[in-house]
């Protein structure tokens, strides 16, 4: 038995841990032997002396193995996950799930909550009114057997040594780790079940990683992982400055989910859900070839397939499927306020962050994690980066019910807004593709 | 109020920390608003990160006023204190107290006990039958007044931050940073009440700075933290390769303290006992020259007057003060092996740290803290390094009266020493002076 205080010294030192060091620790996490104390001093050297990929696999595995792996063997084919590192309008999950399972691939999905100015999947399905995203991991095999799709939240038994660490991480800091953050991810997914995965890292203001250079550091981190614990792993870096598609808070964005599912989402959303689909149907083998790949997701689109699929989803997950046909059923704000352009030019900047945080203010998140939802409340951006405005045209609209924040939303939208004379440059939404 | 979270993160990115944030964290520790987890994850950033000399003397008053210190200003003239960082066979303390007391200067000292291979005062003291450690402040201030010395330990109320702190260093890795282990030191230091300070920095295999450059950055610290405080500090770095003196372990180190006060100890430890003490004086402001601070402490040593301080302190703190004309009164071990020379030559080597722990391995010092002491147990040298032996002369004399782990000290012992045809190089004992 290797002691808690040598492993901890080794860290600090630089040193590479062995494979038992790393499960000792996990285990000692679990059983108690580590102290809460040693735990974060663990974290903190860590954070400040990093890990090797190696290390980083094996704590993943060690992470895994402290709960409940879902076995999704008695399921046809290659199964194959999604993951994003979170932004503002990110609603890409809710769409794929069932427009890749029309493409005849399972895709098992357990999602988190928000917290901050990123929203999260779980809080935007709970918008559909009587969805259920607790769901027992038999009723999960069960509804991915027939519908091909599930989006639930974490059960208990998956990765608690996660949820035990993230708790601490998030008092001591030490969140801000490529490696930690890797592992507590890869962890998750890897327990899943899947036996393929897509990530998408967000980059930018609006997400966790600030810069092109972070965001491929932990996108490597984490495609590593996955190889070494034999999930073939895939991740997408995008940019995350601006809003993906134009729905930013719970209800507003299930509609727009809808609007994508019929062909008619905004552009930049669309052509993230194909490129991301089609990544995922050459992973589960559906498609040998990038064309055929995207001519099948499309057809998904253009064919209802996805669409349908979604609403079998929603019924079999307790919820009113005819938010389908009728977006309206779902909830609305009472109030709306709208921001105009000050001058007429182009919107050079409309920060990711602001926006996901004016739509916190007004209800649609959590700024501490017993924060009540408004699943009515957010914004619905009229304008995006790049578009032409007269003088006095909405750019963004707030949709709220409690008005005792508005005036600091307001602000904060005004304040992350810029009109200037001429088009800003072109922005690629796809950063970068990193493949093990 | 400053969140822990928020201070952890700013020494994490190897910010420096204001006062408030760490007084803050000291205030935190002590009322339970830090959790023990955020108090490592701390500590483990401060290792890794480093403070700055402000941060280091800011974090030592904190300490202080985590609890009393001690008023001396009833007694006249500038009181001198003095600690070492520890070593094997370093009872200079012990002769230092009655022989600068003699020299007209007040000296409060609060000791430690020992671990591992270097011996503890405390320990020391308890060797003289009936010596009592634990007085009340109330008692120190009495004896102080009356004899001008007293060695006590230090009382719950000194420092108890550092105490907190320490016992969760000890168990997280994060005991090896010299802000930490200053601060520390000079807490409890200035907390007990002198005005001025003389410290003897161990470095070499049998202290805990191996290296002088080591050594020469904690006695900086040690000097500048002092100085920071009003506390007028200097330092010696001295060699700790080699046990100081020749007698290692409790009573036989007292009965050493007594030869030295007679004027027939050990040249090394005579040496350095009269620069210290020299020094002491030089600061207490009792001699205008280094000659005449010299002179004074010979005639202390000459006359006898520190020997009847030594004798007086014992008597005041129940003490069988008649060991001091009569050693033969000290716990004696039953029995003894020798070590002996196996060829001709000169003593190349006899290492501090595995002639102090063949001493511990016999009873006179602690594995664990727990561990019992055995007053009479040790080592005798019957050479020092750079003498000159004949083969089978012996070297060292063990002294035990339980020989579980005996074959294991002698071992120990003869691994430590080596013999070589020609003498080594002369080595300086004192190997610098820190001054501010």
């Amino acid at each position: 038995m290797i002691r808690a205080v040598d492993i901890i010294r080794s860290k600090r030192d630089g040193e590479p841990l062995p494979r038992a060091a790393i499960d000792a620790f996990v285990a000692g996490l679990a059983d108690g032997s580590w102290a809460d104390y040693q735990v974060s001093a663990l974290l903190m050297a860590i954070v400040l002396r990093g890990m090797s990929a190696d290390e980083t696999a094996w704590l993943t595995d060690a992470m895994v193995r402290s709960g409940r792996r879902v076995d999704l063997s008695s399921l046809p084919g290659i199964k194959v996950g999604k993951h994003s590192t979170g932004g503002v309008g990110d609603k890409v999950s809710i769409v794929l799930a069932p427009l890749v399972a029309a493409c005849g691939i399972v895709v098992p999905k357990m999602s988190g909550r928000g917290l901050g100015h990123t929203g999260g999947t779980l809080d935007k399905l709970e918008a559909i009114p009587g969805f259920r995203i607790a769901l027992t991991l038999e009723e999960f095999v069960e509804i991915l057997a027939d519908v091909g799709c599930c989006l639930i939240s974490q059960t208990k038994d998956i990765a608690p040594a996660d949820k035990s660490l993230y708790a601490l991480r998030d008092v001591t800091a030490t969140i801000e780790s490529i490696p930690l953050i890797s592992a507590s991810v890869m962890s998750k997914k890897i327990a899943e079940g899947s036996n393929a995965l897509v990530l998408d890292v967000k980059c930018g203001s609006g997400a966790f990683m600030k810069t092109v250079d972070d965001a491929r550091a932990l996108a490597r981190s984490l495609v590593a992982i996955g190889a070494a614990n034999g999930v073939r792993t895939e991740a997408f870096i995008t940019d995350m400055d601006t809003p993906l598609g134009c729905a930013v808070g719970n209800a507003l964005e299930i509609a727009e989910c809808i609007d994508v599912l019929r062909g008619r989402g905004p552009h930049d959303l669309e052509s993230l859900v194909v490129r991301l689909a089609s990544r995922m149907v050459r992973l589960g083998e559906r498609a040998s070839t990038d064309d055929e790949a995207e001519r099948r997701v499309r057809e998904a689109l253009t064919s209802g397939a996805g669409l349908e699929k979604f609403a079998a989803m929603i019924r079999r997950q307790g919820g009113d499927a005819a938010i389908v046909d009728d977006p309206g059923r779902l909830p609305r704000a009472a109030h709306r306020r709208e921001i105009v352009a000050a001058s007429a030019g182009f919107v050079a900047r409309l920060e990711a962050e602001a926006v996901g945080r004016a739509s916190m203010l007004l209800g649609a998140g959590r700024e501490k994690v017993t924060d009540p939802i408004d699943p009515g409340a957010g914004a619905l951006l009229r304008k995006k980066r790049g578009d032409a405005v007269a003088a006095g045209e909405p750019i963004v609209e707030l949709h709220y019910n409690d008005d005792r924040r508005l005036s600091e939303a307001v602000r904060l939208v005004e304040s992350a807004l810029a009109i200037e004379p001429a088009p800003p440059a072109g922005r690629a939404l796809i950063l970068d593709h990193v493949t093990s």
